[in-house]
């Protein structure tokens, strides 16, 4: 169901499509390789997302010729959003994508609510949906505990399920948290082909393989864009001074060596994970290398690194804000050619429901 | 909150609608008039839609300068549809509303999935209704029950409050099972005044003061397009043969004279008011004309009345259904109407949003 996206894997992609045998060509033989994932709009990413997701982001493109990257803006309003803010984060996010390597020569890169046929095609996906089905997904049991759930929070996973199929995609990187949530797009996938005929691809997953990062703060929780402790989160957008501030004031714990034990050692085995993220050293050598160094003086280290590897993506978000105007026109140019992509298999889903 | 639509009220409206006094200019002053109704496509309305929709659809011409009947093709697959069916039925539903006296110079009729805003403002206000509120309505509690509902019957309430917003409509002619959707609706739209400042009107109830028709096979329960039993219902294409075929063999009871007591003799009581309805004779004066009949014979007499009345709208169906051409330019000018009145709403509501 789920493929492991490591260099392996991404070679063997590389070296034909056909010869995974996936089941992204289940139903629909003639399926071509498509990639789709989406971000959020609000709140700059962090190390979390960089590592987790974006640079495997920039890495497909080497794979897939066919790629569409949906800042996800009608996800964003599953919870209350600044309108002020949300029309800003737009640009905010677009220059973060292609400071980060994205390319819109490989990729298109396109604001979600600028293709209709994203709710069109929700809607039509809902009445296939269940109730039971919807309501057995973790995160929703989750979020709705946590405040009193908006509709929109409860069928987003429907939402999401329409942008991936709505390009016939095939290929969905997602992270661990969303797998369940590929499962349900599977699921539709099916349910829609067994009901209309043989149309959609069965997506799969590509399985990130880079480690976690956990919050600075707290290294029991993942690093997460809503951390209220700004201590607990490197943003790309972090100066050299506020990224050796964090990383100097990371919780660890009280012995001083360098070991890398995520169990019992959660906070200096972060600090670890982020500096071979950052340097591609192995774990292994990274402790041998640090060998008689105290954690305080590994700190400096990491954050060095950090420092080091972020300071051009930094630097390159800052110039690209700096030109509203060419990132307004990599979005209008990325929402013709999702448009352009979205409408010929809504006008097929239509036909097969019965609306055309 | 809901208006009943008398004929001294349809009077009131035409001498000028700031004389009302309503709800509807609340939050937004200038809110021009604006009526807004749907019907589902599948089945051949039968005289309880006629009777009960249909007439007031056609009276609120002569009253409203603005008015859009949507064929809401996205809500018939709120359960499952043959799609062959369901394509057919577009053109069948717009020659029975063209038959039953709808003008298209007059009103905008147009089939809601060619419209894209419909789902798209459907997302939005998805987000700012909560779950709790959307699974109090009777409806969803009633269906769910059935059988194991989609997530599309739960949320339609939610859709059908953007099909109303989305034009900033005003009146909403409804029955009495839908007050409790338009009440969802009128919160809907000050929920997002509230939160995102004045915008839509708070839409009123135009309540039909025509009586409910009753299946003629079980007078308990409304005459629906859905029932099993083909003898209940009264559609408008039944040839006068399957009228009177139906009339004799309704339901009444084992007293053979004609009283109207629509508790303890509901089925007769129901044939009255059919009488009534298509003759506009009053139920007093009907009594009265028929003391001395039988049911039997009286029977006659409605089916009579029935048959007379349906007949020119019979035959305007089957001419219309007769020139499909002319059916689909219907369609296709008032998708184009109501998608020029859409656009700038839903434009308005983006960037009130913080989409744009």
């Amino acid at each position: 169901m789920a493929l492991p996206l490591s260099r392996r894997a991404l070679c063997r992609l590389k070296n034909g499509f056909r010869g995974l045998g996936t089941e992204a060509q289940q139903g629909v033989k003639d399926a071509a390789p498509r990639v789709f994932s989406g971000i959020q709009p609000t709140g700059i990413p962090h190390l979390g997302n960089y590592l987790g997701a974006l640079q495997t982001w920039v890495q497909l493109q080497d794979t897939f010729s066919s790629i569409l990257y949906s800042i996800v803006d009608l996800h964003s309003i599953t919870v209350p959003q600044d309108p002020a803010v949300l029309r800003h984060s737009m640009l905010d996010m677009t220059a973060c994508l292609l400071a980060c390597g994205i390319d819109p020569e490989k990729s298109c890169i396109f604001q979600q609510s600028q293709v209709p046929e994203h709710t069109e095609l929700g809607w039509i996906l809902s009445c296939l949906t269940s109730m039971s089905r919807l309501k057995q997904l973790p995160q929703w049991k989750m979020k709705s505990q946590q405040n009193e759930g908006s509709v929109g929070l409860f069928t987003y996973p429907v939402l999401q399920a329409a942008d991936i199929l709505l390009y016939r995609s095939t290929h969905v990187p997602v992270g661990d948290d969303q797998v369940q949530h590929l499962e349900l797009t599977q699921d539709t996938a099916r349910k829609f082909n067994k009901r209309y005929g043989d149309f959609f691809p069965v997506p799969v997953a590509l399985m990130g393989t880079s480690k976690k990062i956990r919050s600075l703060r707290d290294p029991s929780s993942k690093m997460s864009k809503s951390d209220p402790q700004t201590l607990a989160t490197i943003r790309l957008t972090d100066t050299p001074e506020e990224i050796v501030t964090k990383i100097r004031k990371a919780v660890t714990d009280f012995t001083s060596e360098v070991t890398y034990d995520p169990e019992s050692r959660p906070g200096v085995s972060n600090l670890i994970s982020i500096h071979s993220a950052m340097t591609e050293l192995g774990v292994e050598d990274i402790v041998r290398q640090s060998q008689g160094l105290e954690t305080a003086q590994y700190k400096l280290l990491v954050a060095d690194a950090v420092v080091e590897k972020l300071r051009p993506i930094r630097e390159e978000i800052q110039r690209l804000q700096g030109d509203p105007d060419f990132l307004k026109k990599v979005l209008d140019s990325g929402a013709q050619t999702a448009r352009q992509l979205a409408s010929p298999v809504y006008d097929a889903v239509c036909k097969m429901v019965g609306f055309r």
